[in-house]
Protein backbone atom coordinates (compact mmCIF):
# COMPACT_ATOMS: atom_id res chain seq x y z
CA UNK A 1 0.00 0.00 0.00
CA UNK A 2 1.39 3.29 -1.19
CA UNK A 3 0.95 7.06 0.09
CA UNK A 4 -0.38 9.40 -3.00
CA UNK A 5 0.92 13.12 -2.75
CA UNK A 6 -1.27 14.94 -6.16
CA UNK A 7 -2.41 18.14 -6.46
CA UNK A 8 -5.73 18.80 -8.52
CA UNK A 9 -6.78 22.01 -10.38
CA UNK A 10 -9.49 22.83 -12.28
CA UNK A 11 -8.33 23.48 -15.84
CA UNK A 12 -9.26 26.46 -18.10
CA UNK A 13 -9.10 25.78 -21.65
CA UNK A 14 -8.41 23.37 -23.86
CA UNK A 15 -5.01 24.94 -24.75
CA UNK A 16 -3.62 21.52 -23.39
CA UNK A 17 -4.89 19.16 -26.15
CA UNK A 18 -2.19 19.83 -28.42
CA UNK A 19 0.29 19.11 -26.66
CA UNK A 20 -1.07 15.82 -25.09
CA UNK A 21 1.00 12.88 -26.10
CA UNK A 22 -1.32 10.20 -24.85
CA UNK A 23 -4.86 10.00 -24.53
CA UNK A 24 -7.19 6.90 -23.78
CA UNK A 25 -10.87 6.16 -21.99
CA UNK A 26 -11.43 5.36 -18.93
CA UNK A 27 -14.64 4.03 -18.08
CA UNK A 28 -15.19 3.19 -14.27
CA UNK A 29 -17.46 2.81 -11.04
CA UNK A 30 -17.37 2.68 -7.49
CA UNK A 31 -18.60 -0.63 -4.98
CA UNK A 32 -17.84 2.00 -2.35
CA UNK A 33 -18.06 5.84 -2.62
CA UNK A 34 -17.43 6.65 1.28
CA UNK A 35 -13.60 8.45 1.16
CA UNK A 36 -13.11 6.65 4.41
CA UNK A 37 -12.50 3.53 2.22
CA UNK A 38 -13.23 4.40 -1.76
CA UNK A 39 -13.02 1.14 -3.99
CA UNK A 40 -13.20 1.97 -7.22
CA UNK A 41 -12.94 -0.83 -10.73
CA UNK A 42 -12.11 0.40 -13.66
CA UNK A 43 -11.45 -0.46 -17.37
CA UNK A 44 -8.26 1.86 -18.69
CA UNK A 45 -6.76 0.66 -22.17
CA UNK A 46 -8.85 -2.70 -22.21
CA UNK A 47 -7.22 -3.36 -18.63
CA UNK A 48 -9.06 -3.77 -15.52
CA UNK A 49 -7.84 -2.52 -12.26
CA UNK A 50 -9.22 -2.65 -8.33
CA UNK A 51 -8.57 0.28 -6.50
CA UNK A 52 -8.63 1.14 -2.69
CA UNK A 53 -8.18 4.46 -1.06
CA UNK A 54 -8.09 5.51 2.43
CA UNK A 55 -8.54 9.26 4.22
CA UNK A 56 -6.92 11.91 2.64
CA UNK A 57 -4.10 13.73 5.13
CA UNK A 58 -5.17 16.69 6.60
CA UNK A 59 -4.31 19.06 3.79
CA UNK A 60 -5.29 16.84 1.59
CA UNK A 61 -2.30 16.26 -0.48
CA UNK A 62 -1.78 12.54 0.01
CA UNK A 63 -4.09 9.54 0.70
CA UNK A 64 -3.40 5.79 1.23
CA UNK A 65 -3.54 3.89 -2.32
CA UNK A 66 -3.59 -0.07 -2.96
CA UNK A 67 -4.35 -0.84 -6.69
CA UNK A 68 -4.25 -4.28 -8.40
CA UNK A 69 -4.61 -5.54 -12.26
CA UNK A 70 -7.69 -7.97 -12.57
CA UNK A 71 -9.12 -9.85 -15.50
CA UNK A 72 -11.06 -7.38 -18.03
CA UNK A 73 -14.00 -9.83 -17.62
CA UNK A 74 -14.04 -9.97 -14.08
CA UNK A 75 -13.60 -6.00 -14.34
CA UNK A 76 -16.83 -5.61 -16.45
CA UNK A 77 -18.96 -7.75 -14.19
CA UNK A 78 -17.47 -6.07 -11.49
CA UNK A 79 -18.73 -2.76 -12.82
CA UNK A 80 -21.98 -4.01 -13.26
CA UNK A 81 -22.24 -4.44 -9.19
CA UNK A 82 -21.18 -0.77 -8.74
CA UNK A 83 -23.58 2.26 -7.66
CA UNK A 84 -24.57 4.33 -10.50
CA UNK A 85 -23.62 6.43 -12.61
CA UNK A 86 -20.51 5.19 -14.31
CA UNK A 87 -18.01 7.68 -14.91
CA UNK A 88 -16.66 8.01 -18.43
CA UNK A 89 -13.87 10.01 -19.45
CA UNK A 90 -10.93 10.50 -21.70
CA UNK A 91 -7.60 10.90 -20.09
CA UNK A 92 -4.44 13.25 -21.78
CA UNK A 93 -1.17 13.00 -20.54
CA UNK A 94 0.96 16.29 -21.21
CA UNK A 95 4.56 16.65 -19.67
CA UNK A 96 5.39 20.45 -18.47
CA UNK A 97 8.87 20.07 -17.73
CA UNK A 98 9.67 17.47 -15.30
CA UNK A 99 5.97 16.62 -14.56
CA UNK A 100 3.56 14.58 -16.52
CA UNK A 101 -0.11 16.09 -16.02
CA UNK A 102 -3.14 14.00 -16.27
CA UNK A 103 -5.95 15.54 -17.20
CA UNK A 104 -9.78 13.92 -17.39
CA UNK A 105 -12.00 15.10 -19.72
CA UNK A 106 -15.22 13.96 -18.38
CA UNK A 107 -18.34 13.08 -20.81
CA UNK A 108 -22.17 12.23 -20.38
CA UNK A 109 -23.49 13.71 -16.86
CA UNK A 110 -20.25 15.68 -16.05
CA UNK A 111 -19.66 16.84 -19.53
CA UNK A 112 -17.50 20.10 -19.47
CA UNK A 113 -15.54 19.10 -16.30
CA UNK A 114 -11.58 19.32 -16.89
CA UNK A 115 -9.50 18.25 -13.67
CA UNK A 116 -5.60 18.14 -14.18
CA UNK A 117 -3.86 16.09 -11.40
CA UNK A 118 0.20 16.32 -11.03
CA UNK A 119 1.74 13.33 -9.06
CA UNK A 120 4.31 14.82 -6.71
CA UNK A 121 7.20 12.83 -4.36
CA UNK A 122 7.49 14.95 -1.98
CA UNK A 123 4.46 18.03 -0.22
CA UNK A 124 6.56 20.77 -1.18
CA UNK A 125 7.71 19.95 -4.62
CA UNK A 126 8.11 23.18 -7.30
CA UNK A 127 6.26 22.12 -10.47
CA UNK A 128 5.70 24.45 -13.84
CA UNK A 129 1.84 25.92 -13.84
CA UNK A 130 0.97 25.91 -17.83
CA UNK A 131 -1.41 28.75 -19.14
CA UNK A 132 -4.29 26.03 -19.27
CA UNK A 133 -4.05 25.47 -15.51
CA UNK A 134 -7.47 27.12 -13.24
CA UNK A 135 -8.18 26.73 -9.77
CA UNK A 136 -6.65 24.05 -7.58
CA UNK A 137 -9.15 21.85 -6.15
CA UNK A 138 -6.92 19.36 -4.38
CA UNK A 139 -8.85 17.87 -1.14
CA UNK A 140 -11.83 19.36 -2.11
CA UNK A 141 -14.51 16.46 -1.91
CA UNK A 142 -16.76 18.09 -4.45
CA UNK A 143 -13.99 17.07 -6.89
CA UNK A 144 -13.44 13.66 -5.87
CA UNK A 145 -14.38 11.27 -8.53
CA UNK A 146 -15.84 9.36 -6.05
CA UNK A 147 -18.43 12.17 -5.15
CA UNK A 148 -19.31 13.19 -9.08
CA UNK B 1 -16.92 -14.07 -11.31
CA UNK B 2 -18.78 -17.13 -10.46
CA UNK B 3 -22.41 -18.01 -8.92
CA UNK B 4 -22.20 -19.16 -5.60
CA UNK B 5 -24.67 -21.78 -4.55
CA UNK B 6 -25.00 -22.66 -0.83
CA UNK B 7 -27.17 -23.29 2.15
CA UNK B 8 -26.28 -21.95 5.85
CA UNK B 9 -27.30 -23.42 9.14
CA UNK B 10 -27.25 -22.75 13.29
CA UNK B 11 -25.37 -25.20 14.86
CA UNK B 12 -26.74 -26.88 17.72
CA UNK B 13 -24.16 -28.96 19.07
CA UNK B 14 -20.08 -29.14 19.51
CA UNK B 15 -20.62 -32.51 18.35
CA UNK B 16 -18.71 -31.64 14.81
CA UNK B 17 -15.67 -30.87 16.25
CA UNK B 18 -14.99 -34.39 16.68
CA UNK B 19 -14.96 -34.50 13.10
CA UNK B 20 -13.12 -31.80 12.02
CA UNK B 21 -10.45 -32.59 9.87
CA UNK B 22 -9.30 -29.33 9.28
CA UNK B 23 -9.49 -26.09 11.16
CA UNK B 24 -7.68 -22.31 10.94
CA UNK B 25 -8.24 -18.58 12.03
CA UNK B 26 -9.91 -16.19 10.07
CA UNK B 27 -9.83 -12.28 10.54
CA UNK B 28 -12.01 -10.06 8.44
CA UNK B 29 -13.07 -7.11 7.92
CA UNK B 30 -15.64 -5.07 4.90
CA UNK B 31 -14.98 -1.93 3.06
CA UNK B 32 -18.38 -1.78 2.26
CA UNK B 33 -21.13 -3.65 4.33
CA UNK B 34 -23.97 -3.24 1.89
CA UNK B 35 -25.32 -6.57 0.50
CA UNK B 36 -25.75 -5.35 -3.16
CA UNK B 37 -21.62 -4.58 -3.57
CA UNK B 38 -19.95 -6.66 -0.08
CA UNK B 39 -16.33 -5.79 -0.24
CA UNK B 40 -14.64 -7.92 2.13
CA UNK B 41 -10.65 -8.38 3.54
CA UNK B 42 -9.69 -11.60 4.77
CA UNK B 43 -6.68 -13.31 6.20
CA UNK B 44 -7.31 -16.89 6.03
CA UNK B 45 -4.06 -19.18 6.77
CA UNK B 46 -1.89 -16.57 6.38
CA UNK B 47 -3.02 -15.74 3.31
CA UNK B 48 -5.08 -12.50 2.12
CA UNK B 49 -7.96 -11.87 -0.10
CA UNK B 50 -10.11 -9.51 -1.74
CA UNK B 51 -13.60 -10.45 -2.08
CA UNK B 52 -16.70 -8.97 -3.91
CA UNK B 53 -19.92 -10.45 -3.48
CA UNK B 54 -23.56 -9.41 -5.44
CA UNK B 55 -26.83 -9.58 -4.40
CA UNK B 56 -28.37 -13.22 -3.52
CA UNK B 57 -30.95 -14.54 -6.03
CA UNK B 58 -34.37 -14.29 -4.48
CA UNK B 59 -34.60 -17.80 -3.20
CA UNK B 60 -31.17 -16.85 -0.95
CA UNK B 61 -29.22 -19.89 -2.25
CA UNK B 62 -26.61 -18.25 -4.84
CA UNK B 63 -25.11 -14.97 -5.29
CA UNK B 64 -22.21 -13.85 -7.29
CA UNK B 65 -18.81 -13.60 -6.33
CA UNK B 66 -15.49 -12.65 -7.13
CA UNK B 67 -12.02 -13.66 -5.29
CA UNK B 68 -8.63 -12.81 -5.57
CA UNK B 69 -5.58 -13.42 -3.13
CA UNK B 70 -3.19 -10.23 -2.63
CA UNK B 71 -0.12 -9.89 -0.56
CA UNK B 72 -0.96 -10.33 3.30
CA UNK B 73 0.95 -7.07 4.41
CA UNK B 74 -1.60 -5.22 1.86
CA UNK B 75 -4.54 -7.55 3.46
CA UNK B 76 -3.28 -6.27 6.58
CA UNK B 77 -3.25 -2.53 5.46
CA UNK B 78 -6.57 -3.05 4.20
CA UNK B 79 -8.12 -4.64 7.39
CA UNK B 80 -7.55 -0.97 9.19
CA UNK B 81 -9.17 0.81 6.63
CA UNK B 82 -12.19 -1.51 7.59
CA UNK B 83 -15.29 -0.74 9.10
CA UNK B 84 -15.40 -1.59 12.94
CA UNK B 85 -15.77 -4.26 14.19
CA UNK B 86 -13.18 -6.60 12.50
CA UNK B 87 -14.55 -10.69 12.77
CA UNK B 88 -12.56 -13.26 14.09
CA UNK B 89 -13.56 -17.26 13.67
CA UNK B 90 -12.44 -20.25 13.59
CA UNK B 91 -13.55 -22.35 11.18
CA UNK B 92 -13.84 -26.45 11.18
CA UNK B 93 -14.10 -28.57 7.65
CA UNK B 94 -16.41 -31.31 8.35
CA UNK B 95 -16.73 -34.04 5.81
CA UNK B 96 -19.91 -35.69 6.09
CA UNK B 97 -20.85 -38.10 2.67
CA UNK B 98 -19.94 -36.35 -0.55
CA UNK B 99 -20.18 -32.55 1.24
CA UNK B 100 -17.75 -30.41 2.97
CA UNK B 101 -19.72 -28.36 5.98
CA UNK B 102 -17.50 -25.50 7.09
CA UNK B 103 -18.42 -24.39 10.04
CA UNK B 104 -17.38 -20.66 11.63
CA UNK B 105 -17.00 -20.57 15.59
CA UNK B 106 -17.75 -16.35 16.14
CA UNK B 107 -15.21 -15.44 18.84
CA UNK B 108 -15.42 -11.75 20.33
CA UNK B 109 -18.30 -9.67 20.24
CA UNK B 110 -20.36 -13.02 18.70
CA UNK B 111 -18.91 -15.39 20.77
CA UNK B 112 -21.37 -18.36 21.07
CA UNK B 113 -22.30 -18.18 17.35
CA UNK B 114 -21.58 -20.98 15.27
CA UNK B 115 -22.89 -21.24 11.58
CA UNK B 116 -22.57 -24.47 9.16
CA UNK B 117 -22.22 -23.40 5.56
CA UNK B 118 -22.04 -26.16 2.57
CA UNK B 119 -21.48 -25.48 -0.96
CA UNK B 120 -24.02 -27.28 -3.71
CA UNK B 121 -23.36 -27.70 -7.27
CA UNK B 122 -26.97 -27.30 -8.03
CA UNK B 123 -30.07 -25.75 -6.43
CA UNK B 124 -32.09 -29.22 -5.40
CA UNK B 125 -29.11 -31.19 -4.36
CA UNK B 126 -29.05 -33.41 -1.53
CA UNK B 127 -26.88 -33.85 1.55
CA UNK B 128 -26.85 -35.83 4.56
CA UNK B 129 -27.98 -33.60 7.57
CA UNK B 130 -26.03 -34.62 11.07
CA UNK B 131 -27.11 -34.48 14.08
CA UNK B 132 -25.57 -31.39 15.16
CA UNK B 133 -27.13 -29.49 12.16
CA UNK B 134 -29.95 -27.11 13.88
CA UNK B 135 -31.99 -24.26 12.32
CA UNK B 136 -31.43 -23.24 8.45
CA UNK B 137 -30.74 -19.44 7.96
CA UNK B 138 -30.24 -19.51 4.24
CA UNK B 139 -30.78 -16.20 2.69
CA UNK B 140 -31.32 -14.28 6.02
CA UNK B 141 -29.31 -11.41 5.90
CA UNK B 142 -29.16 -11.26 10.08
CA UNK B 143 -26.55 -14.27 9.65
CA UNK B 144 -24.44 -12.50 6.62
CA UNK B 145 -20.81 -11.82 8.10
CA UNK B 146 -21.41 -8.22 6.75
CA UNK B 147 -24.44 -7.46 8.92
CA UNK B 148 -22.63 -9.47 12.55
Amino acid sequence: MQTEIERKFLVKSDGFKKDAHQFYDIKQGFLNRDPQRTVRIRIKNQKGFITVKGLSSKDGLSRLEWEKEIDLKDAQELLDLCEMPIIYKTRHEVTVGKHTFEIDEFKGKHQGLIIAEIELQHQKENFIKPDWLGEEVTGNKAYYNSQL
